[in-house]
């Protein structure tokens, strides 16, 4: 959808009486929903545009995509015909033009055509500009079986504006001085004068209701303290839980359902999961289609690092007010030998800037259920962080759990250090406090549970009791992650100091527990940053 | 390119004597260069794998990517095609599985040839364990004129060995007790007993020798203190500038080369500039390949909100050592009505999170013009953050920057807080002064030049001479950017307060000027911001 026409989507929904004709003038103005690429401010619309090739991955019915070559298009055209989506009916304004220089294909409507046909679609060729033909291919269209439709729909950028028509260099740009000239040459060529008073029809189709409120288990759990859990086998648990909770509760993954766990939820409720392969960006953008409208609640899992491969989704999505749930398995050099291509380590960073985001990142299966509970009934995006390896249950299956709310693992009065860690590092600091111990050195140790929003109160008056001293340890690099986020959260704290354990370069392939010796976050590690602090 | 095949390649490097085979026990093991998925640590391999679907971006001759079906793939299909690269051969390794489940297409080999030639490759369908054909075929391929070649080559994971072949659930997993047998029957069906003793031939031919260090600009610049420059356009003036000084620089850009102003090196190299149109994961993946074994110095622009689109590329890209230019334009919300999709909020954080990166974000067109100066001789991944609106020129023609070096801009002995800004906040900042000056409350300025590294001893020292009192503001999210970059930096200090301004929530449409002030960026919240620190 080539967002910044939005003025004639926004003209054609005041002329439909949506709201008056006057608003029109507020066009770009900040205290105005009509914005220069459009987003769900306005109730007309479901998600943001303004970044190429992502409307067919949200399976939004109609998309303009001519003039993009963006893959996540093609992800999106594989993805719909191997479903057989006969009921989704594609528009591609095959205008000839980029933003800088005419794109790739220009008018080869054969070549566009074949290769959608390649791609197993439906195809017509149409002359854009003639409404009846395209009025009677959309109807053509729903009587199509087994395959998504596209229109593929030759047109001329500024079509019928002398010295604009089919020319570079009118990208996005308003038609100033021009202006009254070319509104003439317009009118002169309507067969009627406007308004012309059409309105929508009265929609009688009734939407079956769902309630989506308060998800909850309807059972307890069920774990034995110290017992050895990955958090990513307890994410698929409570997933095939909460599906069986609430039917509007579906699973999206990218061909790792075996190793994020998300399977379990499959096996449970296979007709309310979707394997999207290995499409990442396609992946989340159908998430994002599917949660619009809170049609459902959706939780899409890979590998957090490949997450990464849909930042731009992830970032649209926010814009788009979506209430997507992402778990990213496989979190930093925890995963050991399949080495730094297969590890997350920026996700994080790129999680937390997300406006609006809540990012959990539990270190125990009790937490990691509790987590997708709330993370279920959570506006906005939120993030699960699961690892690869097994941790011990540290948390009884009762305790209570809310995003921004730390919990205080091990304190003692003479507490000199408080030590903040998540999940494999939590565990190193858990170790560590009983090395120190041996020395006599007590430590206070904090499980943040959520980094975003993050217990500033409780990090803070702990840190207090503990003379100031933060130390945090993070299986993620030093840049955006827990560190940066305790040391920004208490910023404008005077008399503390944070020492920050973190991975600095490129890890290698190795063992977990040698890598986290390596690069600086094992529990050898945290000892040797406390004695240092005390020195 | 599936990276946990690579211990084959290991072997047939061993086998050709490159080193010892008992350097193949070493596999995984944390002191050893043959990781899990390969990277440039082993001087055979120029780009990493493990992400999928890059291969080709990277312009890898060969490319394995049978089972993926990532859009970046149909990216780089699609741009091979279009620029007739007839000395590109790709294979494609069809095995019918994915990880967790068979591939969309599995052994249609017929749907794969069709989509390949209507994106204008030439195509073989061949027996992919049939040594013989494979080697007539790659000769076949040498032959084609005007069209880039693939190979599809139909396969079998785990030929030949009985109850692996062609099964689901192998995927990355030893052979465990089986081992012994199944390595029986591989040697029983082999015709020669090893090692057969091959060595590579010699290579004759000659690279033509380039040289790419100390790039520096023929001339002295020119502007005039206070001269209005936006940093986007002294971008394009020095690339421009830096190509003419060694014809190894190149650029590229992806259909945004009038608005990140890389035109401006188009129009005088036009020979070393690729476009790469709207496909921005296969823009930064043909930049890695051009970048490899140091053959060019390749910047590459777009948007920096749509470098999220390729987070995983520049993830990839630190790993396979890449010394790629990324410069991102359009930075923050002071690009006014386009609104929050084309707003880069989130690139400091990603770039931020890249390990060995360098982050430029300079403020005027002197220091921009010194950053790509600059960036064209830095090792690793460098980020140059540019702005769209005018920003006045702050510094001598001759004035010399360095990574890692701050300046301060406005000083006197009675600051009371330093203010840290970049480019249009740090604008703001001078504003904020020269209107604190008239309540008598002077205030020091510092420009970090680079965020990474951060002038973290300057910061510090002005700091100190300002009561501990800091106020960083930013154009950009809360989280990873300038704030925690500088709080992070800062956290092992005592007596130090960091105020963070920045954006908080997505932005709407709007004048720049009245965006940075309700979003909490500009003179007026800067000034508000010094004297409720000083109450």
């Amino acid at each position: 959808y080539p967002g910044h026409a939005c003025p004639i989507l926004y003209a054609a929904w005041a002329e439909a009486g949506l709201f008056d004709v006057s608003e029109l003038l507020k066009l770009r103005k900040l205290d105005s929903d009509l914005e220069g690429h459009p987003t769900p401010r306005l109730n007309f619309i479901d998600v943001a545009t303004g970044s190429l090739g992502q409307g067919l991955g949200f399976t939004v019915c109609t998309a303009w995509l001519g003039m993009s070559a963006e893959g996540s298009i093609w992800e999106a055209l594989s993805f719909a015909s191997f479903y057989k989506l006969d009921n989704l009916v594609a528009v591609f304004d095959v205008n000839r033009l980029g933003q800088s220089d005419p794109a790739m294909l220009q008018h080869e409507m054969d070549v566009y055509e074949a290769r959608l046909k390649a791609f197993g679609w439906n195809t017509y060729v149409v002359d854009g500009h003639d409404v009846e033909v395209l009025c009677k291919t959309l109807h053509d269209a729903t009587t199509v079986k087994d395959k998504p439709t596209c229109i593929l729909a030759k047109t001329f950028k500024g079509k019928g504006l002398p010295g604009i028509e089919d020319q570079m260099n009118w990208h996005g740009k308003p038609m100033g001085t021009k202006a009254d000239e070319l509104i003439k040459i317009l009118k002169d060529n309507m067969s009627k004068e406007g308004p012309i008073n059409l309105r929508p029809q009265t929609i009688t189709a009734t939407v079956p209701k769902s309630d989506i409120s308060n998800i909850r288990f309807a059972e307890p759990l069920k774990y034995e303290m110290g017992q050895q859990v990955a958090t990513r086998m307890a994410y698929g648990v409570a997933l095939a839980k909460l599906g069986s909770s609430n039917d509007r509760v579906i699973a999206l993954d990218g061909d790792t359902k075996n190793s994020t766990f998300s399977d379990k939820f499959r096996v449970a409720h296979p007709e309310r999961f979707i394997e999207c392969y290995i499409a990442e960006q396609n992946l989340v953008g159908v998430a994002i289609g599917c949660a619009t409208r809170d049609r459902t609640v959706a939780f899409c899992s890979t590998f957090a690092a490949f997450f990464t491969r849909a930042f731009d989704q992830i970032r649209m999505g926010a814009i788009s007010q979506t209430n997507v749930n992402f778990a990213g398995s496989h979190a930093g050099i925890s995963i050991g030998e399949d080495g730094p291509s297969q590890m997350a380590l920026e996700d994080l960073a790129m999680f937390r800037s997300i406006p609006g985001s809540t990012v959990f990142y539990p270190s125990d299966a009790v937490s990691c259920e509790r987590a997708v509970e709330l993370a279920a009934n959570t506006p906005g995006v939120c993030f699960i962080r699961t690892s690869r390896p097994n941790v011990p249950i540290i948390y009884g299956n009762d305790e209570v759990f809310e995003a921004g709310k730390a919990k205080v693992v091990r304190r003692s009065d003479s507490d000199k250090v408080t030590v903040i860690g998540c999940c494999v590092t939590l565990v190193e600091a858990i170790r560590a406090a009983d090395k120190l111990a041996l020395d006599g050195i007590n430590i206070r140790i904090i499980d943040p549970f959520t980094l975003k929003p993050l217990d500033r109160d409780t990090i803070l008056s702990n840190a207090k009791e503990t003379g100031g001293r933060i130390i945090t340890v993070e299986d993620h690099y030093e840049w955006g992650g827990l560190g940066d986020a305790v040391a920004g959260a208490l910023s404008e704290e005077r008399n503390i100091c944070i020492k920050k354990l973190a991975v600095r370069e490129v890890p290698r392939s190795g063992k977990p527990a040698e890598l986290m010796e390596k690069y600086g976050i094992s529990a050898n590690c945290i000892v040797k940053a406390v004695h240092s602090m005390l020195k």
